[in-house]
Order: structure tokens, then sequence, then C-alpha cells
């Protein structure tokens, strides 16, 4: 007997017979005495054609953030309520629950929530009736009992907390991939499936630009413990496990995966005096823009006069306020000029596995040299190395790096 | 200052456009210091669309009640915020509320639910804090906090039940007609817009085919003793008031209102023994099989044999089941035939006038003989009578006996 949550997203209940097709394969797979919960998002677009919807009323409607996710529940719950139905249709009794049924409590940011706690005795007492529980992922409610959305994605957190405070025996998030690559095999057609990664290795991957889980689901796993199985909708393949650390003799690799993230942009503020505060003067004037500045590089131009050069990236969309930040800040500080770069994308080696291989960080250097690609800024944290290279050298270098720890059989 | 409860139907609120507008109106409308609730329905067809929806999962989803209800209630939901939105965008802060957030309590019956208490606290906070509240209709919860519906027009009850839960001072209805009419302006092009009715009145013409209000509603405005404002989305004329007794002297009329109801059929039991018990037999067979019987007629028709015939109407849509539980009875008392007509119409008249008016009877019996029509049963109550005439004569019938009471001018 086991207690298993399952994610199911919207691409997997965007219609009726997806739907029927999902309670059919859960109830193949079920073993008798199995508790089985289900999480589920919005059926297809739902979500999108409300927010059109809204904007049929006011062409910006995330101003009202309460109202949107009062708006925006509604699609889980109609998905919910259709596979409770799509269950009993096969003579399994189910039953569905809202969030704040099934006692998932959040904090008071509308549309961007976090889930604070769970109370899940309704939840208990369905399972103990024999009921397949169908949980509305993406919300919650507040203290004033009102619903509170978790954000985008925000259902794999909805699905791995829920296991959690059920101390599941494991949570299976159901996607259109099949696991967790060593690359995005869009990009590496080579890329591995991998069996196992860690929780500290899977958020540095989403950190670095692989979109797999949503960060704070992976997170979510770490905090309760709960192994995380990322498996496909379509296939009964097993996947990858997302847990606290190896089970099986997987360790051949020192890396885990390479990332990647085009949407980057350079920006350089070059001949501003070398005085100390300069670096504070210009990054915390960002900070206040809720700017995040990502790999950072100062250099010195001129040490006679005592000037220097300070290089950084931004997430692309930030580029035109960060721009106008920069530039004030720029002015101020008397710099010669500022220079932006953005045909640039980030490259990316994670693995715990690097920690005790000191010669990882030159593989992956001497790969792209090899390649013939030029390294414009490195930063490293304690399981990853990024390198900031021209975008339009991304495919390659990608390849490039993957070869090198992942060689072709 | 008034606290003013205004119910907007599907048909009010089937586009962002209409629902704006709605906004737009209550606004111009609103004394600076009225405090403003809005309840609800689904926008157009969503509710229709949402039943089809479940149908592609099970041809017959209503057996499923506690899911519909939790499917069904996300369209008063989705209607409910945009409308906030609407309010928010005019400048006029708002608030959309659930029917559990607003504290309306029902019993456990799933689809056909009844309000057992509303506790609005919230409702007053949110009026007290200057918002218009925007409140699902059609919608609460049990005690297990699992949404539960009012059947299908229930809107009409969670505006009236929420007004009459606030003290408020009145609760408008709007609706696509103006008002309550002497007669259906369809089938009776001079039919009067009536300025008052009383509860009774309107419970008896809804009882007897008129469709204006849901029944259970009008319940609701007598218990908690709420003028019921009956009026017009799409004018700003009054309507008619709903409310205990009148309150101007519009007593000129000894009748209220015709109405009439074309869903009856008539079942004629003929050759049966007349002895004790014979009635109780065949109609507690009929309310086993859960089927309403109207008009009841019994007649002699061999006084040496001691053999009668019983002859009564049903609701067309329970004919099949009703015809297959009469025959049963039907061969054990031995009957000499059970005789079906379809082509039958009921209409009455209805007034708390006539009780001090004697010749109110004659007056109808007369308008329907000068027009040359005959009457097949009649059937009284301490404020209406009913007629059941061929159903191919009831357009004259109805304009013939509106005639009588409500003379061209």
């Amino acid at each position: 007997m086991a207690l298993i949550v399952k994610k199911f997203g919207g691409s997997s209940v965007a219609t009726t017979e997806k739907i029927m097709n999902i309670a059919k394969r859960v109830l193949g797979e079920k073993q008798p005495n199995d508790k089985i919960v289900l999480v589920v998002s919005a059926m297809g677009d739902t979500t999108d054609d409300l927010i059109e919807l809204a904007q049929g009323i006011n062409k910006n409607p995330y101003q009202y953030t309460r109202e949107m996710d009062m708006l925006l529940t509604t699609g889980e719950q109609q998905s919910a309520s259709l596979m409770a139905m799509a269950f009993k249709t096969l003579g399994q009794d189910a039953v569905s629950l809202t969030g704040p049924m099934a006692g998932v409590k959040t904090n008071d940011v509308y549309t961007k929530g976090r889930i604070k706690d769970i109370k899940p005795e309704r939840v208990h007492q369905e399972l103990d009736a024999g009921k397949v529980v169908v949980i509305t992922g993406f919300q919650g409610a507040n203290d004033l009992g009102d619903y509170v959305t978790l954000g985008r994605g925000g259902s794999d957190t909805s699905a791995v907390a829920i296991a959690g405070a059920l101390k599941a025996d494991s949570c299976e998030i159901f996607t259109d991939v099949d696991g967790v690559y060593s690359a995005d095999p869009r990009i590496v057609p080579g890329a591995r499936k991998m069996r196992e990664i860690t929780y500290h290795e899977m958020l540095e991957m989403a950190r670095l630009g692989a979109g797999v889980m949503q960060p704070r689901s992976v997170e979510m796993g770490e905090y309760f413990g709960i192994p995380i199985h990322v498996r496909s909708t379509f296939t009964t393949d097993t996947g990858t496990f997302i847990r606290e650390d190896y089970t099986m003799e997987d360790k051949d690799f020192v890396i885990r995966g390479v990332a990647h993230d085009e949407k980057v942009a350079k920006i350089a503020v070059l001949g501003i005096p070398n005085t100390p505060g300069i670096a504070h003067e210009i990054f915390s004037a960002l900070a206040d823009a809720n700017i995040d500045v990502d790999m950072i590089v100062q250099s010195i131009r001129n040490i006679e006069k005592n000037v220097t050069d300070m290089v950084f990236t931004v997430a692309a969309g930030d580029l035109p306020q960060a721009k106008k930040v920069v530039d004030g800040v720029a002015d101020k500080l008397s710099a010669v000029a500022v220079l932006i770069e953005e045909d640039v994308a980030k490259v990316s080696i994670v693995g715990a596995g690097m920690l005790g291989n000191p010669g990882t960080a030159a593989r992956m250097f001497g790969a792209l040299s090899k390649a013939g690609i030029n390294i414009d800024i490195i930063s490293t944290s304690e399981i990853s190395i990024s390198c900031l290279v021209k975008g339009s050298m991304l495919k390659e270098a990608v390849n490039a790096i993957h070869d090198e720890f992942f060689p072709k059989k």
C-alpha cells in the first residue's frame, strides 16, 4: 500500500477525452490498497482564455490581483470536478476538492502566493473512505478565506506540498517530457535522460535556465523530503527522480547537465572612478528598481588614473528599465560610456560532483576554446559554472560542453 | 442612505461589455452613501456549456450531484470577479465573494439546495469599507464546506435571501421583462404591467404557470419582509413591487393576472368501483412515483352500479411515468379504460381581491362561454380559479378572460 500524489498539467487534461484517459491510466496502475491523490491544472488554454476575458474589462487586469485569483481559480475547479466524474464513471469513487477545501493555506500575496501550511484532514478522510481525491492545483486560501494563486506553474508546487503534508510515498509530476535531461534535447539531440538528480542540482538547473520544474516546487520537495518523479503523460516509462541524494550507482558523471539561458543582456559601464562604494552605487540603484543582476565582473581599465569598468548581465526583459537606471548613475559618476550587448547567452554546467573534481572548470573552458568560442564573463557557484558567450554561438557552446562531459558512445 | 441588493441574470452579464454597462448603470443610479450589493448569475450560456462539458465525461452527469455543483459554481465565480473588476475599472472599489464567502449556508441537497441560514459578516465589513460587494448567485456551502447550488433560477433566491439577511431596504431583480404583467404579453398584446402584487398572488401566479420569479425567492421575500422590485435591465423604468400588501390605490382590479400553463396532460380512469379508498389507491401510487397531481374531479358514471370516473391532470413531462403507474392501478381496480388527453391547457385567474367579490368565478366562466370555449375541469384556491380547456383554444381563452377583467380602454 502506498500513498501517491500525481500531478497532471493543463495539456494533459485539455479535453474531456484526455481526462477520461488519465483516469483510466491511473486506475490501471493503481494497486488494490493504494491511496491516490491527483493534483490538476486548468484544462488546456483555460487560464489564458480567462485572462483574455478579463482584458475585455480592463487592458491590465492583473492590477486587480485579488479578483484575478477569484477568476483564475475557476479553471482548476472545473478540471478537478470533471476528473472526479471521470473516476466515478469508471466505477471508482472520487471527490474533487478546491485548494482551500484540501486545507492549503497561503500568505496574502494574490497571484504570487506562497503556501504557508497545509491541513489535509479532509483529504485523509476522503482517502480513508476509499475515494480518489482530486485537488485543484495552483491555489490555496489566505487567512481571510480568499483564493490566492501560486503563480504560473504553481500546480507543481501544490502537488509537492500536498504530498509533503500527506507524508506521501512519492509525488509524480506528469509532463510533456519524460524526465530531466542532461541538456535541452531540442539543442542537443544526444541529450541523456537522468535517472536521478538532487534537489540542489535541479534548483541550480532551473535558476540557470532549464524550465522543467518550478523552483519553488523543488524547494518544497527538499523541505518535506518527498522524492519527485518527473515522468511522461504519454508513456509509462520511469522518468527522473529528484531527491536528496543519489540512490543508484549513477555517479559516473561529474556534472548532471548543461543549462542555457538566451534571455540575457549585458551592460558595461566604462571608465568610472575606482573608489570604494562604486559597485554599491550602481547595484543598489538597480535593486531599488527591482532588477536582478546576474553575472558581474569588474576590471581595471587604467591603473594610473584609477579608473575601472563594471560589466554585468540582467534578464533581457529587464534591459530597457535597467538601461534607464544605469544611464542615470553613469552620468553621476562621469562614466566614459555605457555599452549594451543583446547578442549574449549564458551556458552553465551543474553538478554536485564537481566539488571533488577540481579539473571540471578547465574541461568546460577547454571545450569552448576547442570549438572556437570566446568566453565573455565567468561566474561560479558551489555546484555550477556559467560562461557568457555570444548568443549566436549558443548552440555550438552547449553541444561542445555536452560532448565533453557526456561523450557519445 | 439605503442598502440595496440588485440581482442580474445570465443574459444581463453575457459579455464583458454588458458587465461594464451594468457597472456604469449601477454607479449612475447610486446615491453617495448608498451601500450596494450585486448578486450575479453565470455569463450567458456558461452553465449550459459546463453541463455539455460534463456530458463529455458521462451522458448523465447529474447523477454526480456534488461534482456538478463543484463544476457549475465556477460560472458565477467568473462573472462575479469580472463584475468587481468592472467597478474597480470605473474607480469604484469593489470585491467579489462566493456564496460561501458571503456566509450563505445551505442544506446537503446538491443541485437542489435550500438556504438554511446566512451569516453576512464579511459582506457588512466590505460594505463598511466603502466597497460594492458582488456575490455569486445560485450557491452556498453545506456544513462540510462543499458547494451546493440552489437549482435553476436560484440566483433570485440568493438575492432575496441575502437582502433579507442584510436587512436591505430593497431587493431589485433585473430581468428581460420590465415587470409582472396581468398576462403573458406574448399572448395578450394589451397585458398591463402591475405596479404592485402581493407575495401570495405572485406565488400563486408562479404555481399556475407565470415564470417571472422562482417561487422560492418569493417565499424568501415574504419570510424576510423584503420588497422585491422586478424591473428591466434595459430601461430605468419602475417595474413591479412584490410585497406583503398594496401601498398604493391600485385596487381597481379584482384580479391581478391571468396565468396559463400549456405543459399539462389529462388522465381519465373510467368505470372504477366507487368505494372508500379508491382515490387514495390511485393518488398514493402516483405520490410514491414522485408525480404531482394537480386538478382532480371525480364524477359518477353509473349510480346504480356505483361506478365512478376519476379525472386529473399531471405535468406533461410526467405523463409517460404517470401512465405506467395508473395503468397498473386501473388493472387492479378493473377499470373500464384509462384515457389520455395531451391537447389540454390550464388557464387561471389570480387575485386576493376575489375573496370579497363573489361574482368573480361567474365572470370567468361567462367570458369563456361567450368565446365558445368549453371548460373541462375547474379547480379553485383561496386566491385563484383555474379552468382546464382545450390546448388549441388556450390563446383565445387567456384573451377572453383578460378582456373581461382588464377591459380595453
